[in-house]
């Protein structure tokens, strides 16, 4: 279904489905800037724990069972959800944001310098 | 700038400039899906350290300070920047996958019978 | 049961009821430093859990509340019990690392300035 | 220093520390649980850092090098410190909990069946 893909949905879009669902429960009153970005660590957390005991070049093999990519699907699904939850109620454009913390990324790892290496490594 | 907000920018647009990023600097190569969970959480962390000694009130009033705003949008940008480079090396797509999500959590915490409670409160 | 107290108990005791379970499983090929501190982390969150959603106030009466309690004591465990994991993989002594960071937490937030404040609040 | 190791220091002793440095300071008005376990949750994401891109074998050198093994044996002091600050404020002991989660966990992984494998790979 094209109209459900990434190549055909806006940030803005994604961000009215968490409101909507936030604001039909009445949860705002919960979702304080604290209390959200524990909620997205938590489920970090539970997305990290999929990949736990595997070595790094099991985890890439992921990709080619469908019953647990979609596990991990759906804990991407919380964790953006989540930090739209929290730009929701910050009023923060996400955006924006990447695109000015790629220009600072791209300036603190110049590309000619750090390819193929990290800088902390 | 309207054709930076998230009312004019789609999902793919985002995960093209995180792909651009990470190929400019052949980091995929350390952008297993393990490494980049860990990372995702970090920033997760790094995230919650701006609220960890507020009351859940106090964490509100970040919204009315510019400077802590921006920095807060900061590691928003990064934990969806790092969400979009897993979902990128996994083939994942977010909308749907948010999309389901939303559907799941409608039937697990039905509005009628959550509203203004959380189910595990 | 005095034998099981804090005050009668070694932090070398616990950290070999914790090197006697991973031997007897076999599991120390599974704990690389790396796959230990995601577990570690993994827990913190499930910690964490317990309080996401209260006040800063209300997770105090956690305390009143034998149920909860044991139920955080039991994450509690489990952080603990993998950071000995950690310090057994890696032959770091605990009671040495924390005298020396408590020595260094000591010089950074001398006890005259910071009574009643937090350094970044 | 004998009196400085694992194996002459009490669990007491430590959280007896950590008690003296908050109490000096006055921090116990921010150490709620719930402000503690962001904490704890924080410094384990710190203690990842040092792992987050290193392959699960390379993570193991870590112990071959004694300046990066003095950086992690500092934040598994930050993150057992907070563990205790936790239990005390809460009035858990933390012996207690790791002997009965010990004999829990024997139970859900009985050595003959986990031997060489983890119940969740």
């Amino acid at each position: 279904m094209p109209s459900s893909t990434d190549a055909a949905t806006t940030v803005a879009e994604l961000r009215q489905l968490v409101a909507d669902f936030v604001a039909e429960r009445d949860w705002s009153q919960f979702h304080s800037p604290k209390n959200v970005s524990m909620a997205l660590a938590i489920e970090a957390a539970e997305l990290m724990e999929h990949f736990q005991w595997l070595t790094t070049e099991a985890s890439r093999r992921i990709a080619d069972d469908p019953a647990k990519l979609a596990e991990v699907a759906d804990e991407i699904a919380d964790v953006v959800g989540y930090s739209m939850a929290l730009a929701n109620e910050l009023g923060i454009d996400i955006s924006s944001a990447i695109r000015a913390k790629m220009i600072k990324n791209a300036h603190k790892y110049p590309a000619d310098q750090f390819r193929g290496r990290y800088g902390d490594v």
